[in-house]
């Protein structure tokens, strides 16, 4: 393909020479080999399957590609640590997850970045693009957008609705607390956590961990700890501050919290300047990475195999204790949470997830 | 993956086992095998990427899969004889279309099945998710929304947008129209042409036919010819009316037109009725098959290669003449028109349509 006729000053930079044309490609799972392959895949024969389609909706499962393909859907809003950089600017990230989505669950992933910021808009576009799609994985959307807008969907669809900034975070994070309080001794009940951030992560982290058993949470944004004696709380942040910090009396900034705290949990965009975070490196390298692969590929693979309808409470839960098992004996400091290349991963995940799905009523196969 | 639990009254039928689990799938085109390699193509990596693009949007065609990528967009309404099926039982075509564009044409294409036939939300969610693709391929969506659909998506968007039953169609019969004259010795103006059918095909191929120096076309619709005297025509075929038989003076019914005609093109639902169109077997093997796959890959294979904004008349018609030409001097009345499955084809038509463009000043590269 020709390219531009700018000169390209990324041009040798390995990380843009693998980016060239894009990660992803669509193929073709049919032989194509003749008019009578033709006839069967495409007109006349595909017009018996449309009308067998048309006429038992639930055969779209067998006989199309929906039933295993995601939408990676996102508006460009909170993109990495970059933020609102536009739909254009997030597809290498979309594609990125996509690749993962296939080689670590199998699951076929189409990114869709979308010209709109608008909650009311993103909703009604994903709502009428969802007959093409076995489930939505919403990406990098800002909070506290994000939060109504998986609401809402989940709400007006029958297939999986999963925004993996929260809930990918909270069941990897949880995984490795489950795991970091069996080499201290501790449990969820008695341990004090402190929870730095109150966007998409900190939300949805906060919310597993006291599903969980985790009783003594304290969730601290830019003005300090989230409590009801605060009047500028957003609604999530209010209901967030209800069910934690409201609990304990705990009140104050990040230091007062932290003082005597047995677990800390950053999942801020602020803390840390983003600078100094552009400056890490092999951050894939380091050990006990909470990275969110671990989790999302088996969760939708997962719920693919049991055609499940949601994905609920029960089985992100079920997703954590699977990857914190998968360790074992092999539990130590250094190593708490499996690495996203063990083998394992996947099948484990989606495997728990699949039974929660039917013990939650969800699944449909 | 679990199939469902009814028994399946298709199993064994091999047009329904070649369609199970769908027809295509998504591939990386990236090797991730280990650590690296996922801080490359994933974080912390690919925000290079992203924050390149965000600086420089142009470079979205050189570093993501949106330049080659096309979505396949219906609603369902027109789904190759059998009409309004909606957007779930049109999937098994669109999945057709998509591997006919990566066998045919090395497009990469996405089905999208919207689940609303409102021609104000239809244009709104395609401009909405057009920043993940490279081009919009409307399908099966029936007259007269498609033409409103398609010129509003054509003035709202610059990447191309082409609704392939009508230009697809104009451009495979404007081909063997052109080498039959040849045969009979003919020229454009001055043949006597009967259109039947003024839907999305007859409309467009009405129009290619003029723009190709067809000067004596009479358009039939289920009441008669098209033209000026009648009171009861919509907006679209009023203007058709007056490029046509207005000239001319013609009236009548379809019997009243053929008489004298030197060509005759059915493009209409009604004449020959469904069943038994059903009936009939091995369409793919006709000779002289108008079939659009000749023309949709290789017209959006060209269109990519040069970046183009848009599919302009000129690139159809040159399409048409690049796969007129292919026959040669093998040119009979039994071929007319080249075989699908002629390897020559999308070549010819790309580069064909990539030279056009570049004519027509809509080439980006």
């Amino acid at each position: 393909m020709p390219q531009s006729q700018e000169p390209d000053r990324y041009a040798g930079d390995p990380v843009f020479e693998l980016h060239r044309g894009g990660k992803m490609a669509v193929v073709s799972t049919v032989e194509l080999d003749g008019p009578d392959a033709l006839s069967m895949a495409y007109t006349p024969g595909v017009a018996r399957v449309c009308e067998a389609i048309a006429a038992e909706p639930a055969l779209v499962d067998d006989y199309t590609w929906v039933s295993h393909t995601v939408a990676i859907v996102t508006d460009g809003t909170a993109v990495l640590g970059l933020g609102d950089i536009g739909p254009a600017a997030a597809m290498p990230v979309m594609e990125g997850k996509a690749v993962l989505f296939k080689q670590f669950g199998g699951v076929d992933a189409v990114p869709i970045c979308l010209d709109t910021q608008d909650t009311d808009e993103i909703v009604e576009t994903v709502a009428r693009l969802a007959p093409s799609f076995g489930g939505i994985n919403l990406e990098d959307i800002s909070a506290p957008r994000c939060f109504e807008i998986e609401q809402r969907l989940k709400e007006l669809l029958d297939i999986p609705v999963f925004h993996d900034d929260q809930h990918g975070t909270a069941v990897v994070a949880l995984a490795a607390l489950e795991n970091a309080l069996r080499i201290t001794g501790r449990e969820p009940a008695g341990t004090r956590v402190v929870i730095s951030g109150a966007g998409a992560a900190g939300v949805a982290v906060t919310r597993i961990l006291l599903a969980a058993g985790v009783t003594d949470v304290a969730v601290t944004d830019r003005r300090g700890v989230l409590h009801s004696g605060r009047g500028d709380l957003t609604p999530v942040k209010a209901s967030l501050a209800r069910d934690t910090a409201d609990l304990t009396g705990r009140t104050g900034q990040l230091a007062d919290v932290m003082d005597g705290a047995d677990v800390y949990i950053g999942v801020s965009g602020g803390t840390v300047p983003e600078e100094v975070v552009a400056l890490m490196a092999g951050r894939s390298d380091f050990p006990n990475q909470i990275n969110n692969v671990l989790a999302f590929p088996g969760i939708f693979r997962g719920a693919f195999d049991v055609r499940a309808t949601a994905i609920t409470e029960g089985m992100k839960l079920a997703a954590a204790t699977a990857l914190a098992e998968l360790v074992g004996d092999e539990l130590s400091e250094a190593y708490v949470i499996p690495s996203p290349f063990d083998p394992r991963v996947a099948s484990a995940v989606s495997a728990a997830v699949a039974d929660a799905a039917r013990g939650d009523g969800v699944a449909r196969a």
